[in-house]
């Protein structure tokens, strides 16, 4: 029972590092198994198909994602500060991420939009579901801001969205030059689209 | 002669369509013949590896991609006018591809960033030119909007870069949604980047 429950966690694992580094086309059942160490015949008896173990593996990456999101999001911090440190995080996030495999990976849900949504269904509604539970949050925060009459902009979910296109958009260009460079200006360009100025540092 | 310069072109014609529907790693150079209706020795004869074959089609992609940007953006209209034609145009395309194959396939180049960079230096390196040469692209007309007091922000090539960036993330939310619709907020985007008003219209 442990040993059976260890293999599944091997497997998904071995899945999320592959995918994040080589997208989901190029893998092989048989290439997850061998990273996870465990024999081909266990994969099927824990997942339906390869789609299956994306779906398992885009699941728990939202899981943590959504956790820190939430984290950031919902703290007693100023509105607009709960969007500079999201931001940060994500910039240390990717640089995490190429300090320990040497490049920069990217956004899972971004990569795998690109990749994959045109070509399973189940993915690309979980991916739509995902990214617009990131623009409802980010929505929230604006929301506290217009009522606080910080930000000038009307339509808050639109701008919400445009927000997550611009971190989407930046994090692309930081992985195509390995760089998280790209990253500094989404505070500074979230700022430009809400119509807000920079709040105060405390 | 003919015939095989024939051959050349139906296997890009082929491979191109079959990138931007299913990416690059998912194809296999029997299928490319397959659907180009050419042997599969003479694949060969004309490159030398699956990846030469996706520089060729990124090349030619770009050549057509670049003309149309060189048209829109080097008009006589108005600078900020013709940074809404490119959007118009970017939207045109999508919405064309969708009517003519049911999916809208995204930004080639942006696809190709997010599946690729990290697999192959020369495919990241040529995608990493085109995003610059866009980035140069577009910066040049913001630069002729500031010498006529028309837009506010600084550093113009980064404000580029910003742009281009909201555009790849638009365009990633136009796929996975497949609907147009966030590409139409590009236009009201770039303004709030650039700090200027939107022009009257002629």
């Amino acid at each position: 029972m442990g040993r059976t429950s260890d293999a599944k966690e091997k497997i998904l694992t071995a899945a999320h590092s592959l995918i994040e580094q080589r997208g989901y086309s190029a893998l092989g059942v048989a290439e997850i198994c061998k990273t996870a160490g465990v024999p081909k015949g266990s994969f099927y008896y824990f997942f339906e198909s390869k789609e299956a173990l994306a779906l398992t593996v885009i699941e728990e990456h939202w899981a943590a994602e959504h956790r820190a999101w939430t984290q950031i999001l919902t703290s007693d911090a100023e509105p607009l500060e709960r969007l500079r440190q999201l931001f940060e995080a994500t910039q240390a996030t990717q640089q995490a991420g190429q300090e320990s495999c040497g490049v920069i990976s990217g956004c899972l849900f971004g990569n795998l939009s690109l990749e994959m949504s045109n070509q399973t269904e189940a993915i690309r509604e979980r991916l739509q579901q995902i990214f617009e539970a990131q623009a409802q949050m980010v929505d929230g925060v604006i929301t506290e801001a217009r009522e606080r009459g910080e930000v000038t902009v009307q339509d808050t979910r639109t701008a919400a969205q445009s927000i997550v296109a611009q971190l989407e958009g930046q994090v692309l260009f930081a992985k195509l030059y390995n760089t998280t460079a790209p990253l500094a200006t989404l505070w500074t360009n979230c700022l430009a689209l809400l119509g807000a100025q920079a709040p105060a540092r405390t």
